[in-house]
């Protein structure tokens, strides 16, 4: 057995624990997590970004989803760790294996930062039959864990009014007047982008998350102190002193565990027990109550006002702009140079780098090449590095962050010969992508109510793909962000938290695929921006504005199978992008972007 | 003060009621009442079909919605009763007017058989402040109404395996399964619907719907006696017979009240508290146990087995014959003769009553001519009674139970000119019902995963219409039942008993519409059986048969404004209409089909 895991369970046998559980979360349930954070990566060696274990006093199993069956048994290779292929028939769940796994009295552990309170709740429930200790503020992992690395702590930096379109003092307003209606004295926010966004702060403490690791409890009442937990290293004093002016005061980042403890007897807050991780929720205090909402912070961060949706057109146009000379110079070199995904990774790299008031990636840039397109979550590093030869597709799935907003758009690039089929597909999933965008509907319908525009194109053809349509997208913060959609799934008991009504000012993916194992993988996304249409005797009508600004591939069209109104779509959408972007192309780039959106 | 009001409220001082609530429901919630259920309407002499009234010492209110103001003010002038219009501004619903009405600790009476077990939680939640004491088990209107009519008590009839498909034993025994699976010991069914579907047994107690007033209580166990609560002369000597065969033994109708009243202590009965009255519910002991639960029996009865799916596809010729018949005979003879709406009613009666296995209209039959077609529920009597002109649409939305099913289908027909803004309405409505019914999707869809499809044309246009795209039929059985429907908005807690996975055998009409008042109403109506079509890789994918046969009305279809693809569905459509009713047809009518159904 590996010696971090016989080291695991020589603490839990001190400890007076049957089972321990290590998840792959931070204490804020975020997307991407830092080194800090990698405990199941440093107990199991699988370098997966999914995965959770179970440590009994004999065994040790780690679970984890289809993407990862090959690099997890690789990566297991030797441990002693049992690999649970999640979804495969006779495969137990976790809470199958522990439930027929522990004995009756037994104590089952886990850091109850990791877990959300839901999620706990939830456990217990299933175990409630056995009589199961749970304990949740342990983290043995971090006992025996020397070398750890630091928690990430990068700077702190005040996004701009121009940026963020209402200042944090209107934005607390406006919280604290939901806080009233609810009749709750305060709130404990724990989601970072939640936070960031309140606060018009940014930060780099995540990949690809412009957030600070933080909490905050804001007190419903403007005479009472409220607290960000944080790094103080990581607050400058200019920004330490504006937060005070709002009282807003600075604490250090683990203090809230003891801080909770001392809430106010009497006192009502809400949280989102979703998101808020067990040991802030388990460390208040029952005289303290707790109201389980939807984060309210959710949904107004959701909704862009107007200034930011008028930045969201200008980082859209310069991401824009960035992406379709990266196609023009590989369509261009293709055929002459050697390129690999990673160079072109690395080139779009380079041309954002020049633009004013680009940040970061907002996500890992999907190069992929042939085969590698039908792998959904491919991402190119050095081992898998595919030269790019003068066939087939190159699908390439790339956002940045800007001053002016997060971008996020997928192009399915012909490198030279492709089949009859490839095209077939190609249109279909374009036929998708345009009529979604085209959607006009009655306020109150959510992305459920839409979805089967993007797939109907392809089930009508037996096809589908295997992830949503579209995702929210954050403003200079996270690139997939809650609670808008479109899923056709719908889940009555999540939906105005995953599928919410769509709202002018939302910004939501559309994104529909095809992916065909071993060969080929296409996918077309665009950002659509929802905005209001007219209002009339039967309600107010809504529609998108698509943001995103980069040609569709010409030559990976078959017309014979888009209708007139398909056409329309296509032609009114590459004439909008001629206009948009083409005075910043250089002569060569124009020349070539006319042909590619004229009239089809 | 109306004098039956003065009454109420005298038998109101004596029973220390203060206030008391008059529905316009049957004991089972049907949605035709006959003539014993109607208190409301001998109350306050207002006949519409929805209303609810409130009678306090000093007042008398009624509530009803924007179909019936008219209507009500004119039937309740002189009666001293108020009208209160539901959803316009500044009118309190009812819920409202006892909350700030009523005084700590006073009383609420109605009669507990008409309001469901969930409804009257529902009201004791709202009224929970003011300590107001609920009295469910008095009829104050029974008590002054000296003639009134008795229950009706129709010949109960068999429907055999032929026709049920399913017999009664094997249905009991899928429903017992699902009860033990359930833990329960027995289910309390009070929807006739679910009662006659499951026994396989019709009758004429309800207006359209061919059911019988009764209470069922099955027990799990097939060694302990079930009941069915009737009226004991509707059950002849050999259909009581072939029920005890399945220990189900016939009592009188109102004996259930004192039946449940003596339940087993200890045992578990199922029961949907959003239709069992409260009465039933209430009157149950505390020992034991209810279950409240969707009716299992409303998913069975909504998912046609073999023989009912292939049996409706035979209905719905004979209807489809039937309904051509009548549209040519009404095309030939407009200019001709004087035509009135109720002509065209007793037309398609004549029609009808020659064909084999028909019974009767599964609801009161819509002929709508001009204006009178934008009023959705109209229904033609002798006093609206229109002549048809040679201008403008009629609208005519019919159906009918025969032995092989329930039709319902709707067309729009041109009875002369018609403007080029009306073929417009007409063409988008088209296209709205030819797409939906060519919808292909992944199973697992629900109704308002494809609602967007049939309203998107009128919705690019700024047009809707409101009310539903469509409802589940029953087979030979109510023409509305539950739980699948095609409906945009989402209702997280209702989905699964109002907007279902479409399952197999489920039959739901796609009816879109465009009402411009004061100027035509357009409803075009198929039923659509929805049936699985491939499996692959992706999973099961299904689509729908469309059971009606008659066609769409040529002239009205702006034949521009039809993309590629609806010709081709408009013209696939016709061509299957031609190929199956044509031969049914007389030589006259056959030509003129013809030419109906041509390729466009």
């Amino acid at each position: 057995m590996r010696k971090q895991i016989l080291e695991i369970q020589k603490r839990m046998k001190e400890e007076n624990i049957d089972a321990y559980m290590v998840m792959t979360d931070d204490f804020h349930g975020s997307e991407y997590v830092g080194d800090y954070f990698k405990c199941r990566e440093y107990l199991s060696g699988f370098t997966g970004s999914a995965g959770r274990m179970i440590i009994t006093a004999d065994e040790a199993g780690l679970w984890t989803d289809g993407r990862y069956f090959i690099q997890a048994e690789a990566e297991l290779s030797g441990s002693g760790i049992k690999l649970y292929k999640m979804g495969e028939q006779g495969v137990p769940d976790i809470m199958q294996y522990l439930s027929s796994n522990m004995l009756e009295g037994q104590t089952l552990a886990f850091d109850g930062r990791t877990v959300s309170a839901a999620a706990t709740s939830n456990i217990e429930k299933r175990l409630s039959g056995k009589n199961i200790k749970i304990v949740y503020d342990v983290d043995l992992v971090g006992d025996i864990w020397d070398d750890r690395p630091e928690r990430n702590c990068t700077g702190i930096w005040q996004l701009g009014i121009k940026y963020a379109g209402k200042s944090r003092e209107e934005k607390i307003e406006e919280l604290r007047n939901i806080l009233k209606n609810n009749k709750s004295d305060g709130i404990i926010i724990t989601a970072l982008d939640e936070i960031a966004w309140l606060l018009n702060i940014r930060a780099n403490d995540i990949d690809y998350n412009p957030v600070a690791l933080s909490y905050l409890i804001l007190e419903t009442s403007e005479d009472e102190n409220s607290y960000l937990f944080v790094n103080k290293n990581a607050v400058s004093d200019e920004i330490e002193n504006e937060l005070n002016k709002c009282r807003i005061f600075v604490r250090e980042y683990d203090e809230i565990y003891d801080y909770v403890k001392v809430l106010e007897p009497g006192k009502c807050y809400m949280t989102d027990m979703s998101k808020a991780n067990t040991m802030v929720v388990r460390n208040i205090t029952s005289e303290v109550k707790i109201k389980n909402f939807i984060s309210p912070v959710m949904q107004m961060k959701a909704v862009k006002n107007k200034a930011e949706m008028d930045n969201e057109r200008i980082s859209h146009i310069k991401d824009g702009v960035a992406v379709t000379k990266l196609i023009y110079w590989l369509k261009k070199n293709v055929n002459n140079m050697n390129i690999t995904e990673m160079d072109v990774v690395n080139k779009l790299d380079d041309i954002r780098r020049d633009i004013d008031s680009y940040i970061e990636p907002s996500f890992a840039t999907i190069s992929a090449y042939g085969t590698n397109g039908a792998i959904v979550h491919y991402e190119p590093d050095e081992d898998s590095d595919k030269l790019i030869t003068k066939d087939g597709f190159l699908l390439l799935d790339a956002g940045g962050h800007y001053l002016e907003g997060t971008t996020d758009m997928t192009r399915t690039i012909s490198v030279g010969n492709i089949s009859s089929e490839m095209k077939n597909h190609y249109t279909a999933v374009l036929k998708g992508n345009l009529r979604l965008a085209d959607a006009k509907f009655m306020y109150g319908c959510r992305g459920a109510n839409l979805d089967y525009i993007a797939r109907e194109p392809l089930w009508k053809m037996g096809l589908d793909f295997k992830h949503g349509t579209g995702h929210g997208v954050g403003y200079l913060l996270n690139v997939h962000e809650s609670p808008n959609s479109f899923r056709w799934k719908i889940n009555p008991m999540q939906i105005n938290s995953q599928d919410a009504v769509l709202e002018e000012g939302m910004i939501t993916s559309d994104e529909p695929g095809v992916y065909i194992e071993g060969k080929y993988g296409i996918r077309l996304e665009n950002l659509l921006m929802c905005v209001k249409d007219e209002k009339n005797y039967y309600g107010q009508f809504m529609r998108f504005d698509v943001l995103t600004m980069v040609p569709f591939d010409r030559e990976s069209i078959d017309v014979s199978a888009l209708n007139q109104d398909d056409r329309y779509l296509l032609n009114a959408y590459h004439s909008k992008v001629y206009e948009t972007i083409s005075s910043y192309m250089e002569e060569d780039e124009r020349e070539w972007l006319k042909n590619e959106t004229k009239e089809i």
